[in-house]
């Protein structure tokens, strides 16, 4: 039986790019089955119906996430 | 046939988390079929040989999710 899940993205923090055929990449908070949100990287489809392939970040892993961009000066 | 592809971490950037089974959750640039690196948020086994489900960022996609981080006074 495929897994069964419930998500709902409760802050949309920036779409990072849209593809040709209208897929968002985008950083959102989400909260998977109900539980505390978590910061969220990846694809949704136009209607926001389907994801894709992403990763998931707790607060510390998004801070470190943070340092590690802001040392990157080519970005 | 499983998809075959190769992939070459070029740089190590960030480790943003290890699992209690020692799996980490990493900041990377990679190579994927031998194709310019690009940036990559992913989880590997402790011996590197394996890795979890992940997200790949284009240098654009990237730096608008740096102007996002850096906007989140929490982390």
């Amino acid at each position: 039986m495929a897994d069964t899940f419930t998500y709902e993205i409760k802050e949309r923090i920036a779409v990072l790019s849209q593809s040709s055929k209208g897929w968002t990449k985008e950083f959102n908070l989400v909260s998977w089955n109900e539980k505390d949100p978590k910061y969220d990287i990846r694809e949704w489809s136009p209607d926001g119906n389907k994801m894709g392939k992403g990763i998931t970040l707790t607060d510390e892993e998004a801070a470190v996430l943070k340092k590690a961009l802001m040392a990157r000066e080519d970005l």
